[in-house]
C-alpha cells in the first residue's frame, strides 16, 4: 500500500464526509474559489448512495431516484452529464392484503381496497396539516409542541377510524421514513411532507420523487464531483475529533491533523456522535444528534433473465400488508430491459424480523414473497444482492435519521443546524427542501458552503 | 505529572467506567477472586454521584438518596460503614400553583389543590397498569407494543380529563425521569414504576426512594469501594475502543491496550456511543444505545446560615407549577442543621430555558423562586452551587438515559442488556429493580459480574 500524501498544515475550509452533502459543500466552496479539503473515512464517495456494476447491470444499493422538483440533483445530472431514464412504471401494480388476497390497481391504491376511502381522507388531512409547517423555520410552527408530543401511531389511532386505513398509512410511513409510526412524531412527518411538497410527492412515481433513475447508477453524479475535486478529496481518511477555538479549528484524523478556518460536518448523526469535540458541542446540537437514530432499511435486488411480469400486464410494483418480509417492490430493470430486476424494500419491524433469519432463509423469504406477488417465474433468480444499511458502519442506517418525538420542539431552534462556532452542519437531515433525500443533501451542502464563504469573507474584511 | 503505571498485558476481566455500576461489577468480581481491572476516564469514581465538601457542608451534586427497599445500596452502606440520616421532612410542604398562589400541605399534594382528585385517580391507574409489566423480562409484557407506541403526553391527554391533573403528573415525570411527558413512552414509565415498586416509591420521602441521605455524601460508598479495589482501579484512563473476537478482547485506551477474556461496559449510553467496536455491536444494542438519550437535569444548591423555613413550620419541600425555573425543592441541610441548605431541581423544558440565561441571571432566577416559596430570608444565600449534568462530558446528562418511544418494543429483547460476545453490559439503565437509581447501578454490576464469572468458569472447564 502506498503511503497517503500528508495532509496540508492549513486549509481555509475542511469538509468531513463525502456523501452527497459533503461533496456538495466542497464543490460549492471550490466553485467560489475557496481552497477546501474533503475528508472521507471510507474508500469511496456517495455515502448512502452506492451503485454497483454486477455483470451487465448496475445495482443501486442506496438512494436511487430523482424527481422533477428535485432541482439540485437535476442540476448536477445536467452539469456532469449523467443520463437518467424513467422508472419502469407501465402496467398494473399489485396489492397483497392482510389475508393474502391480491388486487391489481393503478394510481394510489386499489379502488375497492379495504380502508381505501378513509386512507384517502387521511392523506388529505396530512396534506392540509403539513401546509401549516413553517418550512423556512420549522421551530416557529405554531402547533410545534403539540405535534411533536405525539407519535404518528397515536395520531392515526386518534384520527383514523378504520384499522385498514391506518395500516395503509403505516406502510407509507415505513416506506418513506424506514421506521414505524411509533418511532416518529406527527411533527416530523408533517415537516417531511412539507419539505417534499406533498404526500403524493413522497409516495408516487410519475411527476414525483420516484420518477427517474440514473443510467449509470445514482452514484454517477457523486463520482463526477469527486473527479472535479481531484486531490482536494482524501479518501480513507478517518476523522477522530475536532478542536475548535475562536479563530481556528484543528481536524484530527488517523493520518495527522489539519488546521482550518471553518469546518463543515457532513457526516450522518451516528458518525458525528463518535467524534470528539473540544470544546464539546452546544447541548442542543449534542442532544439533536443523540436523539436522531437512523432509519432501518435493507434493499434486496433479485435479477431475472427477463422482466417476465410485463407479459402479465404488471408494472413490477407491489405493496404488501401482513407478515411478508417485504413492504414494497419496484421494477429496477435497466433502461434496455435486457434483464429484469426487482428491488424489494425491507424496513422497520420487517427488517428486524428478517435479520433474525439465517442468510439462506432471508433469501428464501424474499424470493417466496416475489413468487406470491408475480408468480412462479419469480423463483428463477439469476442474481441476488442484499444491502442492509443499519450494519453499514459509516452511515449507520438509512435512508435518513429520524428525530425522536420531542426533539424538534426541544432542540429545533438551536440544535437542528445552527453553526457551533467554526463548525457548520450539512447532511440531508439539515435540508429545508427534500429533507432526507439526495436533493436535500446537495442543498444542505450548498447552504453550509454559503455560511462558510460568508464567514471567511467577514473575517478577511476584519483582518 | 507522574507517568501512569503501564497497563498489564492481560487480565481475566476489564470493567469500563467507575460509576456505581462499574464499581459494583469490579468489586463483585474481586469478591469472587477474579482478577479485574477497572478503567475510568475521569479522575474520580462515582459517575453521576458526586459529593463535594464546601466549607462545613457536603453538597451532593448528583444522586443522593437511599430508600429502605434499595437493598444493595443499603448493603454497601453497611459493609463500608457509611452512615446515613433521615431526609429533613418535618413540617408542611409548599405547592405553588399556575397563578402563583401558595398552598401548604402534607402528604402527596394539597387536599383542595386543583386537579388533585383526578391526579390521585391517575396515580391509581398507573400503579394498576404497571403491575402488568413482566419485570424479569420486560419485553414479554403483553401490552408492550401498544404501550411503547404512545408518549406519556398522549396517554395523559387520552385518559386524564383534567388539565390540572395532567400538569401534576407532568411535574412528577419531570422530577423522576428528568424529561418531559412527550419524551418517553407509556411503557418506559410503567416499567420504571414497576422497577421501583410503585409510583409512591418513586415520589415520596418516608419509606420511599427519598428517605435517607449519606452523612458524608452519596459518593461515600463509591470511595470506599475504590479503596477496596486499590490498584485494580485506574483513574484517568480513557477507553477508545474494543476489539473483540471469539476468545479474547483487546481494550484500547489512550495509555495503551490490555487483553482480556471478558469486558463489562458500565459507561452511560452517550459515552458508549463514542467507543469504536470491532466488530461492530449487534444492531439492536447499537440502536438501543443511540435511542437512549440522557435526561436533562441540573441541581442547584442554595446555602443559608440557618434552615430559616422551619420556624414557619415549613419542611423545605416545594412543588412549583407554571413558569418558574425550578420544579421541585428539597431541604438538603446537613444532619446537624448547623446551616440550612435548599436544593432546587431544574429539568426538562425548564432546564433548557434556564440555560439560555447568563450565569448571574440563572442564579437570580433560582433565588427569586426560593424567595417566592419561602419568603425574603431566602435572598440571604451564603453559598450557591450549580451542577448542570448535560454539560458533564463523561456522563452526558442525568439522572438516567430514557429510551425513546419504540425502543423497548423494537430492541428490548436483544438490545437492552444481552451480552455482545465477550462484552457484558452494566449501568443502572440495565437494572431490573430500581432502574435509573444508584441501587439499580449496583445490582446491574453484580449481574454483569455473575455473567462474567459464569463465562470464565465455563471456558476454564472447557479449557
Amino acid at each position: 500500500m502506498q503511503p497517503r500524501p500528508e495532509l496540508p498544515s492549513h486549509v481555509p475550509a475542511v469538509v468531513v464526509g463525502a456523501g452527497y452533502a459533503g461533496l456538495s459543500a466542497a464543490l460549492s466552496l471550490q466553485d467560489r474559489g475557496i481552497d477546501v479539503l474533503l475528508l472521507e473515512a471510507s474508500d469511496r464517495v456517495g455515502g448512502r448512495v452506492l451503485s454497483e456494476q454486477r455483470s451487465s447491470i448496475v445495482v443501486d444499493h442506496g438512494g436511487q431516484w430523482v424527481g422533477p422538483t428535485q432541482q439540485r440533483l437535476n442540476a448536477w445530472a445536467k452539469r456532469f452529464d449523467c443520463p437518467t431514464f424513467p422508472t419502469w412504471n407501465v402496467g398494473e401494480h399489485v396489492d397483497i392484503w392482510l389475508d393474502g388476497s391480491k388486487s391489481r390497481y393503478t394510481g394510489i391504491g386499489p379502488d375497492q381496497g379495504a380502508g381505501m376511502a378513509e386512507y384517502l381522507e387521511a392523506i388529505d388531512r396530512l396534506n392540509d396539516l403539513s401546509s401549516r409547517i413553517v418550512l423556512d423555520d420549522p421551530s416557529s410552527t405554531p402547533e410545534l409542541e403539540k405535534w411533536d408530543s405525539e407519535t404518528v401511531y397515536s395520531f392515526l389511532d386518534r384520527t383514523v377510524g378504520s384499522g385498514d386505513a391506518r395500516r395503509r398509512v403505516a406502510l407509507a410511513v415505513q416506506g418513506v421514513w424506514s421506521c414505524e409510526p411509533r418511532d416518529l412524531s406527527l411533527f416530523h412527518l408533517l415537516f417531511y411532507i412539507a419539505s417534499a411538497g406533498s404526500y403524493e410527492q413522497l409516495m408516487e412515481t410519475e411527476g414525483c420523487a420516484q420518477e427517474r433513475r440514473f443510467v449509470r447508477g445514482a452514484q454517477d453524479p457523486a463520482l463526477a464531483v469527486a473527479a472535479a475535486l481531484g486531490d482536494r478529496l482524501r479518501l480513507g481518511t478517518r476523522v477522530l475529533g475536532i478542536e475548535h477555538r475562536d479563530d481556528t479549528a484543528i481536524v484530527h484524523t488517523r493520518d495527522g491533523s489539519v488546521h482550518t478556518d471553518r469546518v463543515v460536518l457532513a457526516t450522518p448523526p451516528p458518525a458525528t456522535a463518535k467524534l470528539e469535540f473540544d470544546p464539546p458541542l452546544p447541548m442542543s446540537r449534542d442532544r439533536w444528534i443523540h436523539r436522531s437514530p437512523m432509519g432501518d432499511v435493507a434493499k434486496v435486488h433479485a435479477v431475472y433473465s427477463t422482466p417476465f411480469w410485463r407479459a402479465d400486464g404488471l408494472s413490477g410494483q407491489a405493496t404488501l400488508y401482513g407478515q411478508h418480509p417485504v413492504g414494497v417492490v419496484f421494477d429496477n430493470s435497466p433502461p434496455d430491459a435486457e434483464q429484469g430486476v426487482l428491488v424489494a424494500f425491507v424496513y422497520g419491524d420487517r427488517l428486524r424480523n428478517w435479520l433474525a433469519l439465517e442468510p439462506e432463509d432471508r433469501r428464501t423469504a424474499v424470493v417466496d414473497t416475489l413468487r406470491h406477488v408475480f408468480g412462479e417465474a419469480a423463483a428463477d433468480v439469476v442474481d441476488y444482492a442484499e444491502k442492509v444499511w443499519p450494519t453499514d458502519q459509516l452511515t449507520g442506517g438509512g435512508y435518513a435519521a429520524v428525530p425522536a418525538p420531542g426533539t424538534w420542539f426541544e432542540h429545533g431552534t438551536a440544535g437542528w443546524r445552527t453553526p457551533a462556532g467554526l463548525i457548520h452542519w450539512a447532511g440531508t437531515e439539515t435540508a429545508t427542501e427534500w429533507n432526507g433525500y439526495i436533493d436535500g443533501a446537495i442543498s444542505s451542502g450548498e447552504r453550509a458552503a454559503e455560511e462558510v464563504a460568508a464567514a471567511l469573507l467577514a473575517s478577511a474584511t476584519v483582518g
